[in-house]
């Protein structure tokens, strides 16, 4: 059989991807180098038949463009607006891509912390006209998982989002399908980078606004570095973490919260000196039945297993009640891992949909 | 609905288990803390048809024991015994096993590193008479995975092997599971835990006599301790992790192996005082196609990620194409996880049937 044939075997598998962000530009070129292996182990080859943002407006193709295409073109964004029709809003975009044929959104938006809108809606509009949903993007995960859930239950669709926390490492996934009959009971993490580079140079002696630059500059840092400082983004991973590993049922609010802004330069150097750096730590734990999660800076001792969490590195270390402690560090990711994080759940939904 | 009527509703899963060690000893209450997991995500509750050993003899009920009932006698092994049939030896037990009903063999005898033998004729007895078997020795595994796996396929039965390394810690399933379509590229280990133990004793000035010693009463060297000590513990490990996580097809004879025997007081002192300490490291990598794996003493340095393995702590870092480095800890397991690798195989094996 000649390759054109093996080819029409397969399943077209048509994607929305609303947000053009760093992770999707990420992502195109890995869908295209993962092509074969789609086709070879899933049976489907993949097409964008949509591509959505806030400020350059919602195209839709009405059939779909293969990410190969895409990638030959060095302004992709535009020259696929060139192809497709523009739609009025999100919910156009979803409505249209869903009459041409669209199964899958990618929510790749821009974080907005407060309420997680307008990603939010976005996947719940997707949801509802029963598409599956892969998102990046903490915020509706951390404040609506479980409503997103029923509703894909509901509708017998799957919302998944491996890479809001710890990018492609599996973590939530870990727990799913490889930790199964183990109860964690409690996990503590650096889950931040940008805290965690800016108490390293202020230890250093680089001033706020040098060591945020620097943060920025390594494109970690979120468009406003405080909502990092402040210790938000912490936040929603711990909360998203604590409802995947611990079982909880907990929302943002619930998670006691504290920054590193009120820290003084002489705590954070006499922390330093002692050889135990303060570091803002993620935990939770369940105790009687209850989970408490909380953000906060603490002292890293040497031998505390965080403490292998340098630069970019994040650590997070599970304490279990079969398996015992174990730990998973993720060594100074790039945004390629974040891209992989919504690979895997693209592959995770297809293996569940061929197992059901 | 109650309680007795539910439990009609569930399959009987009958399982044979060879060996009586520590590894049995701690399986059989996992079980019992884990039935009602068991029926309500599986629909399956466990029954022991039969236990093996070759000193105590081959033993085989017609319908086979609760691990409840098992788990109230003292003398668990020798009560089974008198409620049971006893039958030739290990191939007479498979047969026995399989025609009162039991779909699943638990090869958990120890270790005979030279060729595997008994437990991979065991092994191969009992898939080719269509049983799933699960085994946490190391030897079948190693020397003959390939010829084993394609038997078991030929058969529509499964052959799992989680606890053989880093007992439960997901590293197999990690590899099949959850981090599809990722080559790994290389993967830099400490396995043994006996070696690690006595050479940090030696760095403190212990005899060689007394560290071996130590290592014996933690229950974790082998029989014989050289055969940690010489490698090849690490070396049938690093075989099992090169051909399932790299996509090798090596044995253990392949794998470069330098023991920690012919290494003198002078330099394990000198080692450790220069801050890096020696340490017995498996490694394994592909460069051209080609996957190269070893075993030998190098020194860690205090930044090299395999410093965090003190004690019985074991430690591994992969190196993967699109997932960056990702290292996994295991700190301090006991026989618990062991038996954990072993549950997790076994709800493996019933899901990935539920799946197809």
């Amino acid at each position: 059989m000649n390759e054109t044939s093996l080819y029409a075997l397969l399943r077209p598998l048509r994607i929305l991807v609303l947000g053009y962000g760093n992770v999707t530009q990420a992502f195109l070129p890995l869908l295209v180098s993962r092509s074969e292996w789609l086709g070879r182990e899933l049976g489907i080859h993949p097409l964008i038949s949509g591509i959505g943002t806030r400020s350059g407006g919602f195209f839709v193709h009405p059939t779909g463009i293969t990410p190969e295409q895409l990638a030959q073109k060095t302004e992709a964004r535009t020259w696929f607006a060139s192809q497709s029709m523009q739609v009025r809003d999100a919910t156009a975009f979803i409505q249209a891509g869903r009459s041409a044929g669209t199964s899958l959104l990618l929510e790749l938006t821009t974080l907005q912390p407060r309420d997680g809108e307008p990603a939010l809606t976005h996947i719940r509009t997707a949801l509802q006209h029963g598409m599956d949903v892969i998102t990046a993007n903490k915020g509706p995960v951390a404040h609506a998982q479980n409503a997103l859930q029923a509703l894909a239950r509901q509708r017998d669709v799957q919302f998944r989002f491996e890479s809001t926390v710890m990018d492609g490492l599996p973590l939530i996934n870990l727990a799913q399908f490889t930790l199964q009959a183990v109860e964690i009971r409690a996990f503590r993490a650096l889950l931040n980078t940008t805290s965690g580079l800016v108490l390293s140079m202020l230890e250093q002696g680089f001033t706020l606004e040098q060591a945020i630059l620097k943060a920025q500059q390594l494109g970690v840092a979120e468009s406003d570095p405080w909502y990092d400082l402040d210790g938000w983004d912490a936040v929603m991973k711990t909360t998203i973490l604590a409802n995947n590993l611990l079982d909880a049922h907990i929302t943002p609010a619930m998670v006691e919260r504290e920054g590193i802004r009120d820290i003084t330069s002489e705590d954070i150097f006499a922390a330093a000196l002692s050889g135990a750096p303060l570091r803002l730590v993620s935990s939770a734990s369940r105790v009687r039945g209850m989970v408490t999660a909380s953000v906060r800076p603490q002292p890293i001792k040497a031998d505390d297993i965080l403490h292998v969490a340098k630069g970019t590195t994040s650590v997070i270390s599970l304490d279990t009640e079969a398996m015992g402690t174990i730990t998973l560090v993720e060594h100074e990711p790039l945004v390629l891992q974040t891209a992989y994080g919504v690979l895997s759940d693209l592959i995770t939904i297809f293996r569940q949909k061929r197992s059901t």
